[in-house]
């Protein structure tokens, strides 16, 4: 199976189908194709919530703001799985949420707990290619025959294949970790979803149990899920992810909070 | 084959997808991840309209604005076809539909018709599941799992499934009939789709054939074909669904006629 | 394998796909149904762009701005691929693509080409089908239908197929070609895609390894990706369809440079 994860938007990511169709057999299956556009922190998050929940595949991520620059093209090996994409950090997030999920060590994802690294589950190369001749479509010039060749050769056999060198250095990323105490938390808004949810870096565990929390200095439920609320009414909920998240039930928590990416955010318990 | 259906947007799809392809066999067919954001009535439509061109699948369909609370999960078997999702109505349409494809019975999914439903064909059990732990996306913890094992147990063997309980009262919900007599209907617009065509509840008879009807008091051509009509004017149609719609040749209905889903409608003959 | 293309946006698609899952056993792969709604041109472009890309298929595109009118039914042969879809001119630039990537003839797809066309590999049927019920959606009741047939019936035999009528005289439809001299050139943008670039129908060697370019008067550099202007900078590059496009590093050229479909552009050199 190849899975296949970028911001393109609409008729890029056929092309990408199309070369795979064309030089392999996998199985391909979609994860999205408008991660936030450019924004290789949110995809590194969105891609640590999916790419864990797939069976053994190889992962091709292209969210490159630097195509046709000289940075490099990384595969990485975790376990039963791979990911191919540039070498801008949208890799490793992923990879140690795979590590994590195949037993292999791994860790929350965010600065604060990178001492409980995966490293020796994790093995980056990088991929030697020739330049294409267009320069701002790595994606089915580069990476989708990478992910291809990857693929018919197997998981197994990547370290030896004749293209692939082995590097200690991957542009790695964190997300930036919250910080809690006895009071409260401060944190940051990683991503807003399409429902509106702003999904902030606040361990679930910070705010799970807790009748209220005030956010930013007002006072609002923590609910066990949207409906613990009236529709139109603000609740802070843990997420899937387990990350808490600012919502409201049947609206938007990121304009009703007034909550964009990037925002700091403040928990008083 | 397993179809997927929700109001998720992007990436949480992904994550069922991510699941159903680590727990099973099945060949995965999205429907579509945009339906109207937790609007059972309008998934309801459209799946009624669309699930029945499928051969037989267990459906995976989630818009679900009652995750967390204490909704049954439902699983509905109507012949050759199994649905999974919440039991809050947006399974009964669709199975209904099937049912009448299937030659088992059905009918036109309004109210009108109920006393002509396949009831007899048609087959719920509330599916007995643990709580998982996160309580926000039982698409990924609940659902998908059990589409999953429904689709390995096959459609079949379900009523022996240990944890389906028979229920003869799962939640139901029907589409508002429209009132037709000589001089006209009163409908109702159940859906706007990507096109801006108002899609109503008047059936497709009262209007097909007819040279032109007025629309809340506006004489409007009945067109075979939005090109009946020069680009830019407004015409009624009976869309593939078979009922009657408001539209405009290459531009958009709802806007030009001010229809939005729920409005009231008037077509006088 | 059959790949989907349309402007139809969201549930329609799955009709067409639950319609090809029952009618054959065919691999599906979507290219895109957000194709710019009723724009024939644009669809032609963004299909002869990357339906090349994919091996041996059939290929179902459905952009019909006169369904329902007596415009024909159309199937196209050439080489290992098929096409079908309305006769409207949308099936003809992307069949020409196929053949030059075939090695059987075909040209850049504008009117300055037309001479190099590969007219012999490319074969036009006329499709005689019913009328359908419904004459809104010939995607699900005529084309894909039409499409399972062909793919079970195997491209190589559609000539003897009893319902395809050889035609000589296909709706053809050729991009308007740029005017390029030593000064400069005269062009058109074709599309706009999901990032924002201005996409022209100037071809890339008109432009490529010139230091800048003067657009519509103001200088503006030439780079080979989008990274060698400074984030939220103007850039004129080479996209990866051959084209020189309008672009902002990390922005969206069309509004930077104020410009949308159809509008003239004038590159001095």
């Amino acid at each position: 199976m190849i899975t296949l994860a970028s911001d393109f938007g609409s008729v890029y990511p056929a092309a990408m189908r199309g070369v795979l169709a064309r030089e392999c057999d996998a199985r391909l299956e979609d994860v999205a194709h408008d991660l936030p556009r450019q924004d290789v922190r949110a995809a590194a998050f969105w891609l640590r919530f999916v790419l864990a929940e797939f069976p053994p595949a190889v992962h091709l991520v292209v969210v490159d703001p630097g195509v046709g620059t000289d940075r490099d093209a990384l595969v990485v090996r975790v376990g039963d799985h791979a990911l191919v994409g540039p070498d801008n950090g949208v890799l490793l997030p992923p990879a140690r949420a795979l590590a994590e999920r195949q037993g292999l060590g791994g860790d929350d994802g965010t600065d604060a707990d990178a001492g409980a690294d995966a490293d020796g589950a994790v093995e980056a190369f990088v991929l030697d290619h020739p330049e294409p001749d267009s320069t701002t479509f790595h994606g089915r010039d580069v990476f989708a025959p990478a992910a291809a060749q990857l693929y018919e050769a197997g998981v197994d056999h990547l370290p030896s294949l004749p293209d692939l060198d082995p590097t200690d250095d991957p542009v790695d990323l964190r997300l930036p970790a919250a910080s809690v105490d006895a009071d409260g938390a401060d944190g940051e808004v990683l991503v807003v979803d399409d429902f509106g949810n702003a999904i902030t870096n606040v361990p679930g565990d910070a705010v799970r149990g807790r009748e209220s929390v005030s956010v930013d200095g007002e006072r609002v439920p923590v609910g066990r899920s949207f409906a613990a609320v009236a529709p139109g009414d603000r609740l802070v909920t843990v997420g899937s992810h387990g990350y808490a998240e600012c919502d409201v039930n049947r609206g938007r928590g990121a304009e009703a909070f007034g909550l964009a990416p990037g925002d700091a955010v403040r928990f008083d318990f």
